[in-house]
């Protein structure tokens, strides 16, 4: 089977590099159009990113060799589809939020489908924010999006913040099972990838850690409804529950974000604490029953040992694509607390979204 | 004013080299009498420390001098007593638990009070646990503890777990304000010299954080009980309230912990965010109308910056005595919620010790 | 063809753990003999090292439920070697020198081959301190080792200290093209994990390096000597040259030991910075041309980029094993300078012992 | 005595701002002009650092409530001058060097002496580059340098990098001894806080060191001979010697850089370690025997402990303002070989410039 092309916009940032890094060997997927700022526009991806690689694996030579396009000129991309180089491109734009969402637009509209790590259009009525073990249901919602827009082949969607990665799919295996929760308090401890590169100071990060993240408590709160939202009316009808109510810290990790959650359920309540273990480690969702490449064999991973998950020693799990969590207990004022970790650049940014992309592909979106 | 003598017992381990280091130069109290464990005997102070000294400043030149007794022998104190050189005894010892307890009653059986870190007696029922500015007055349980055991100048006093400091003050500053806590649930992120030395592998602590300390979760939520409680018929009653919820995680932090709360209030609430500041920076404890020398200033410290407290930035605050807070905002789920600091080794240790025992010197039980 | 078998002692411990992970899918050699104190002696291997492994990547399953020996019985490893389940061992012993010394040697007697990440033997005269890419002709001393001792089938490799890996490799391929260093002054970064676990307090590394490390400078400045030398009367004789003199820093880094290398060369020196990269990048040895299974396929890796070879970024470079230099430039006071870089658990430890038992077995001496 | 007023140009920036904290309470001087870029400029000074104040210790609230002006603005410090607010300045302008350069010259042209943090003039050939203990008597070359510029009452002097103070104070001793350096190879191991604020990024510091920093070589190299250099017919002529190496490598560390030096000695050599850490510990210069208020009591302190100094515990020693060393110990390769600390925001940066200004107050510059 020939490889589907993809395009990487944004593609010398670090999400950027991320994505392509992740895409070295991937079975379905090739990149074979790159862009990026006016700046690298004309040099080799090689010497674009010479200096500025930040990542311990490197990319494919091939990839090397790709001249960077201006990310700005969608006409570029339109060639390169049309040459066979560019299906469709994953979003890793690091530009202000509106012009952002005017330039997924534009490629959307131009035919080019969007797979977007920018937060830029999260809140767009009829733009899916997918995890695909969540809400991979919220794909169907593309016909619509493109009949309303007018857009013939392509579409935009997008994934949720890295920070809430990591306990959306153990709530959602729960709900499954009949076990709605209603209220959170979480406090994550996050990794300073979170931020990008430069991103943090490392005078921020030795010896301390910061208690706040610009936005990201808000984004905590809110983006859970639209992801455990339904369809109406060719629109996102976010969920009324659960109320959360996040603390966002800054710590001194490299990558994997832990939370620290406790939960209330509504009335209905699991039995004991071994039923909800069994629920997780037993949840499977559509990406694990496709076998998708990026899929990880069991999306819940519970860690038995007391003191874990670790970030340094748990964030890698199956191709850094799986939750681990460890600690859940009673809590003493909700039902249950635990402790989870998902590993922010993969899981919750690149890998995410090429997971999405593959089950795009077998919804045959893609084709 | 001749100064009182002090001996400190585990005086070469973390804590007791904390006290030993912030009783230099202390307008009250003199070192005079040093403990340690056997292997330590006989040998000079600071022979006993030779390459174990942790911290940054120094011991007073005539402490180095003295000779290390034997922790165990309390004949040793009791003979210093005698001559002047041991009015009571600051405990840091590292024994277990069992021991700790025993030896404790014998010193204050020998007529040596004995103000602790240890956690051994905390919950012993006519013991206090002590936070000088949030319930000086449990030291009135001293003649009763006294009379019940047939001590004569002897008693033992305690103070509570390091990792609830950081929220205590506020919480108790509220509740006199006549707004009390009902929930709490918090999330604290704890430097490693609340471990000791050599404490935490910094295998676990480089890229890393542990989300999990032995019994301080336990700790955090019973400790507060007390401390809120009362005295009836000559023990302690613990509070009812607030119900806690804590999860505790170790961070790559030298000294000071970090506290994410999440509050709900009883019936009562406060009107507004800046009447609960107002609350707090306002408030003042018996600590601070008699000016003892370890008190802070103003014991809770309100920073208006988006990104504090942070531990480097703000644990010295004060001689390192005040509690730091900020983020005050409306909770989501409960009421308010914050992030809170405290120096775990000073105001969480040696340093809430000293301040204890300048209180119990106020009240008349050093005499 | 069937794999050959192989036992690990000291199997619980830090190297044990890396040679039990680093085994895991290897092409030749399958675990199926581990030994450790006889406090793990008894248990499941899975057991034994619950709670206590720290590695990232696991253990294969069928490892996990092997029953763990005692290492001090060597005749449970014989019996093992009878079944066909230990045809040879990897000593991560972690005990006493010279208990190390006398149970290497009982293994040797009783007919299992050893090849140790232990320094106990590391000078005694007719042992051979191997690295596969420097020094692999001192593996034709086994014969003579075998015969001077009455050992029939076993005999003792080492592997000299990690602080010394990232700069012997590029020495000698140096030394190979005729340019021999006479004078070495190299400080050197080292990582905790060099320690063990629990090894290095979190509060030594903190905001904070040690510029000491106990008996590494001497191994560091002597080793060397025994690699570059050479076999007289069955005997190793040191070379006289290079004269090294090491610093030896403890650093915040989990893996990789950073060397800063000033080298003078000999009368003969070459002519140009471009040569001597040239040299490096071209050099290989027999693991190379035996295209042994760990050996790296490019022995010296040479980075362009100024900031390069940093820990986190380099230490896995093919598969751990090579040697990452960079910044090579002409020294101010000797003749060059450059900064190296080696995974000080993989190439360092466990991963240099895989390779040297690989060269052994290309020998014939593990047959 | 009415404290002497002073000026700071780039107050805002992370040097400006030290100099401001350690100017709190100065005996002598008294902050009463603050300058920064226009963007600061209208604003208080406490509004300009809200947010971006980077210490532990704060500014004093006199200072807070100073209006800052524009530092291109000669003009307004000359009128500030003229009303007493401006005697002299320091400057930690953070500007490109040709403007450093032109605008330090204006403001000594127009009569305001300028002790400088910048490096721009430091190969002035009638500008010291001084090092209170070391160089004190190239201060004399002020007269010179006014008359040679037509200048009245300004002047400038500036000191070295900071990554070379914690060996120059050794060195020189050792030379005023008899014992001259001849030639010095070192690696140092250098805190975030030398890089500014945001400076280095935390992912470069996490689990990891960088081997480079930019510049930082070669004036490690080249400096020392002007400092160690002699004022020949009005500019300076630098020493021949030592020939120096330095490798200098950024380190997880927030203060405090560590070099592991190795040192030759001319024909001259000291009898023994004890010699020269007599000579050490012994040596006292102009700032100690004048008493100047920043001048620490013993310039050199010696460690006997064998894993010091280490920057969190030895960076604070005496005002920040010692050179701490440990593990003297004869070099494998040259003669001796240490271990130095300084602190370099303090010792290298403000508290360096203080002192130099002190001497310069002595010696009636400042009149």
């Amino acid at each position: 089977m020939a490889k589907i092309s993809v395009g990487v916009l944004g593609a010398t940032g670090m999400v950027g590099q991320n994505y392509i890094a992740l895409l070295n060997d991937h079975p379905w997927f090739e990149v074979r159009y790159v862009a990026a700022s006016p700046r690298s526009a004309g040099k080799k991806y090689k010497d674009a990113v010479a200096g500025r690689w930040q990542l311990a694996k490197t990319y494919a030579p091939p990839v090397g060799e790709i001249m960077v396009e201006d990310a700005n000129d969608v006409s570029r991309a339109v060639a390169a589809f049309k040459r066979g180089d560019c299906s469709f491109v994953f979003s890793a734009l690091e530009m202000g939020k509106d012009e952002t969402r005017a330039l997924e637009e534009a490629y959307a509209a131009a035919g080019i489908p969007v797979v977007s790590n920018a937060s830029a259009h999260r809140w767009t009525p009829d733009v899916p924010m997918l995890i695909a073990e969540v809400n991979h249901q919220h794909a169907d919602i593309i016909p619509t999006q493109q009949k309303a827009r007018g857009w013939n082949r392509g579409f935009i969607v997008v994934k949720p913040n890295c920070s809430i990665q990591s306990y959306m799919a153990p709530v959602h295996a729960l709900a499954k099972a009949g076990y709605t929760a209603e209220r959170i308090i979480v406090s994550t401890l996050q990794a300073v990838s979170g931020a990008g590169y430069p991103g943090v100071p490392s005078l921020d990060m030795i010896d301390n850690i910061v208690p706040y993240i610009g936005g990201e408590e808000e984004k905590s709160e809110k983006e859970p409804l639209k992801i455990f939202g339904t369809i109406e009316n060719g629109v996102f009808q976010n969920a009324a529950l659960p109320k959360i109510s996040a603390h966002c810290n800054r710590v001194p990790v490299t990558d994997g974000h832990t939370a620290c959650v406790s939960l209330e359920f509504g009335a209905k309540k699991p039995s004991s604490m071994e039923e909800i273990i069994k629920i997780w480690t037993t949840y499977r969702s559509l990406p694990q029953e496709l076998d998708l490449p990026m899929a990880p064999k069991q999306p819940i991973i519970y860690r038995e040992e007391n003191d874990r998950p670790q970030p340094r020693k748990d964030r890698d799990t199956d191709k850094a694509m799986a939750v681990v969590i460890g600690r859940l207990r009673p809590c003493n004022v909700f039902d249950i607390r635990f402790t989870a970790l998902s590993h922010n650049t993969v899981r919750g940014a690149a890998g995410g979204g090429i997971l999405s992309a593959e089950l795009l592909k077998h919804k045959g979106y893609l084709g």
